[in-house]
């Protein structure tokens, strides 16, 4: 169960409004990198949580405070918005400062859908997508999803803090870069702690890999043809990561055949032409 | 530039045909833990790939090898497809075992829209989705996104693996989830070629510290109220992960306060209730 | 900012497992007339709230309150789910009982994509879609819209209450329908407090009415031809229901021409024989 | 079955071309507030309704109604586009005035996809989405979806006809503003007609409240800690609106527990660290 | 401008309702190759029509036509859900014939979402999409799209006839299917009015082929390698089919390098050790 | 299997960087016209492909080229984007030419998601979607389907073509644009060699023309009212198309009635007020 107290968890402040800048914001909202996904991918796995009780409530803490983040930026949305109320627009249309930004480069939704508010869509416009919320039930594949949300939003996070210089937005970016900073590494604890790259690899590290094919499982395979690859580094040579195998180099080669489809099934209602002797005869005595 | 010599890269062979597994392959072609998803998402990253060479065609190498597996699995769709057709069937209409297969647990669609072919859609038939293509354009970002793909998508394998008991499809699984063992590792393997934990995190390791708030960003923040977080571990106290700082367990409380936008602006059109005294006056000359 | 304890707001318990029902339940999670839908709309009102803050604190209140529904109807999916884990299933495979209820009506995404859990779709499968969150900045639109979402999210409920003898589920779901009673008394009571029909509508009420064209507003169009439409009723005559007009019943005609679009700009390229006269000698010239 | 004229429902005129604000209208075509959707949703609910004749021929005359207003608006977008068409453009190429806007604050497919013309889009470039087609089979709840939609739609409107000088579009916008205002002034006619609050609240009226907990159904619960909640109002103490419960204002607890989800299934392959003891050991005997 | 009769274009009769075949059938109402599309799109190619007036009439005669199609298809689904309303279900909970289908191979949100009527989705219940609303404003490619819509619906209707053998489906579909055949005819005849092969190809033919790169634009290209490609053919050797041009057949060869990209740009914030000797020294000052 | 020589097909230079110009490419990699689509659409066709191997075969060889399509344009835009960084941007915040152009016309995702790398979405943002792959199993429907997909792209890229003066990006295009010529010229030789207009048409051509009704098959049906329709030509009267029918003119009749559904199931949870007579005391009979 959740409650809230109103406040926010740090400060907002917009020195200069920049309904652009509003636009730009979104992505940390709604975008597949943003607040909206960590916080309910977080909140899922949290209550799909099977195993030690520890981890359900971390993530129930850590769901819980990104829902205080989503507060932040919407906040931050709004503010940005608000830069051309100063004064009565008796001149709102097109030649006016403001419509001429709603025009330009901001999101006209800003204005025609949420009348000067945050919306669930990312920089572009596009709603956010609940494809993007993974828990997969597997403790660890799921924390390489954190880790990974994380490095995208801190990047993120990053290039907002160096497109603008509005004081108040830089400082409530240092906020949330610190905060991701944080959770990368709350999730690689988690990570050492489930035992490091040797006892989580491969995962799921429940499937047998006595049942996975031996010939294929530690070879780097190349596609290149007519020159050398590049493509040689840790990966291609010595110990596997997970300390199971020993990479090799391998050039791409098929061990199947060229695969051959049976005929169309009349029920299908392929192109006559489609047909073999045999089906075609049966489809004319269906079709007559 | 791609070539394709119209093999398969391992043998796909279906003992007993089933278009009920056939819905659940989709899950591995279309889906987000699916084989279209990391082919484009490595592909991207080659494209866009700025910095050493090596990582370029060692990505284009993988990114062309899943083109193989999406092939494979097509192939496999089909073939459990064709389950229905050896025989001719004049009683298709309601009430024979196909149209009750194809009716029950099967995808309709695998007959109405593709006429018994694979289709770019997951296991509930939803589309692909060009949104779960990461690319970042930094390296560590978006080879943890690799990791995290390969471990959803073993784990998936994995799933299939026991959800079916023909040998053909089991022997073709076992070699896709060998391929999912090397790519997670593949994938960890530049990222300790990149310095690994204390090298790579936190992510992107070219924004400076300095610029993060300090004040937050080695702490656990548990949210947990009226009873004590059970969420203690690696990640609440000693040294960091990355090694740059020593964890904390902090109690979350509001460093903002309430927020407080401004009032709507009457471009807005907002209910004239929301409005406050002062402008209501400037609104009401306007409607006037 | 938020906070959570950890529990349930009301007993979520499971008498007899059921994959196909827990299915069913993801439509009051994840589908438009769900609790993520509700929670999401009712906190971005909240934090794009401009006027009256007892508005933005009534709506954190009951956002808040929604995402432990969310919470409640995870944990009854997952509990769902559970059903074939009593006994441990050596015999998973294809013809095994749960294995065909995945396969029948169950979504095999449920095994395949969240290993028995929770996700942020609908009963189809199709994922939560940001453009579902309504907060238009005018506070009368919102209202319907929460009203809106209630009477769905009410039928919804009681549809689930009606396909389930599960007591577990019908006791958590009289729950759900006891609160959605209250959220479309309290979204009313809102509308009530700031004027009730006469006051609100038509909304905005910011619009002045003198720019809208007056032969048009409170005339009921119909496009019926051939014979009488039956549409007669409180809409056709009389007092207008915001008591400034009289409804009217009109047979539709058109009061405009027949569109007539200039010629295809040459930028367009489109087909030589869309070009009138005058163009088609300059789109020769630049094609020559 | 359905017949057109090919005239126009009102005049569309545009004194002064502007792709900008054909970028803004088509937020009316193909967006969420958008005639699409109206047309849609009260085209579908007429044809699934059940119930009293003159509902469904209500809803057929306002469905057809709204087609047209797609062709006004579809017109009105043609138009707009037509604004570099005057002349021949030699110099269309980058640099140009039609390019700038194009590649500033209009939509490029505009140019790219349509060829200056209107497409199922809304003024961010998402497409039109299905899942806002609202039709729940109940006829209340049916209504105030449409009440929500006509209030959005005027809302936007309204925004629309602020956002623009051009004599034209004010003139057509004051037109649609007309219709929405009647719009909203059918729907709730069709609500009082139908029992007012008292008769159909809550939605569904056919659902049993003996059914529903009644110690839930008419409180208000706050979910604020630390200070006191503003939201008290008419929702908070008093007769409900639907005159069947006494408003009370409570604050949030817990009534149920932490909920215990039992030991992830062997077939989901979660990690063995989320194995407890006992499972342990059959998924050690599974996968050794 | 439209107007509506409120009949059916062609009777609509289900003698054997089945809510597996409803579903279905949703596929020819909100399907890529179902009706909503066509008549979106064929009304949206007439509303943007540009050239002579015939073809904005053609276009909005069968756009019209379309919208009797999905009232049909609407009216079939509706019937075919009533299946289980003969009877007053006192026990429609689990276990009931009814439940047992919709949980089985019928669509839950027929009972959950809409209440036992058609709604904007496809067969898997995915949401029609205004992507596939296809008007390029180039009337040759748009007949193309619509010659293919029919076949693709043609093939659906086909399908979907013989998987039934409900003679009220089956003559409804037969008229479908009729319509269709008109449809394809009628398409292709404007493409024969335009020029046909010759006079319409390459589309669009305002661009001049002096512009396209003419050493490959009738050159068969094969990626085939290892063994001898099969794709030999009418496409391979002899004049073009737009006459234009003789086919070759080429084996695939670059005629470009390897890519090489710049280096980082600081401000997208990659790892350090993407960064080239020249930047790198740049980026450690703007980091230190 | 697949295979890749990391050379570009054809060369891409970009002589002027320009963000906006990026942005514009993204249509032709991830739009409905682009070359993911045709790229994936050609390869699900091969690998669904039953009927002729020289089929298969040349849908791979094709397919798989379409895939350095992608390489090409996925590269033009990374080097589009690359126009800011010739020189270290100190003040790459508000203000700077650089962020301008992501602000202004650019797409912001461009730097905030990629890090100035192509993504897999259109012009607008919007991600690529998997529905766009047609693959019917009717060899003549997805041969019609690829035409489409050709003249579409062709338009796009002239239309590209003449958005820009940069003579590397006219030079790319002017490749791509040879490239769709033979595209079209290649299916449309497809369909020749498949029999032409009277061997394809009806597509299907096994469902056999005695099935459909035959006194619709072959009507041009008019729904214009009041006025006479212009929508006379090649299809309204002589030979058909196909050669299996002859045109006519019709005015729209229906020749169905008003259809007239059952009352609601009590189980759907209507309104009372939808129910008739003698459903509505049974219904009394369970709610009280």
């Amino acid at each position: 169960m959740f409650y809230h107290d109103g406040k926010l968890q740090y400060e907002v402040k917009v020195d200069k409004p920049n309904p652009q800048f509003a636009k730009m914001l979104q992505q940390a909202i709604g975008g597949i990198e943003g607040e909206m996904k960590v916080c309910l991918q977080y909140l899922f796995q949290a209550w799909n949580c099977r195993g030690p009780a520890k981890y359900r409530d971390m993530l129930l803490d850590t769901g819980t405070e990104e829902m205080a983040h989503i507060e932040m930026l919407a906040t931050a949305v709004a503010l940005n918005l608000e830069g051309a109320s100063n004064e009565l627009k008796d001149d709102i249309a097109a030649g006016s400062p403001f419509m001429e930004q709603v025009m330009g480069g901001a999101n006209p939704r800003h204005i025609l859908s949420s009348g000067m508010g945050a919306m669930a869509v990312d920089a572009s416009g596009v709603p956010f997508n609940g494809s993007w919320v993974i828990g997969t039930g597997n403790i660890a594949a799921d924390m390489y999803a954190n880790v990974t949300a994380e490095s995208a939003g801190r990047t993120l996070a990053a290039r907002l803090w160096k497109a603008t210089d509005d004081r108040g937005m830089k400082d409530m970016l240092s906020f949330l870069l610190a905060r991701d900073t944080m959770h990368q590494n709350q999730w690689l604890a988690v990570l050492e702690e489930l035992g490091g790259l040797e006892g989580n690899h491969p995962i799921p590290n429940t499937f047998p890999q006595a049942d996975e094919n031996k010939n294929f499982n530690y070879n780097f395979i190349s596609t290149k043809i007519d020159s050398e690859s590049k493509a040689k580094g840790r990966w291609s040579e010595g110990k596997s990561v997970d300390g199971k195998g020993e990479f090799t180099f391998d050039k791409a080669k098929p061990f199947g055949k060229e695969p051959n489809l049976g005929a169309p099934d009349p029920a299908g209602f392929a192109q006559k032409e489609q047909m073999s002797g045999g089906l075609k005869s049966k489809v004319k005595k269906i079709i007559d």
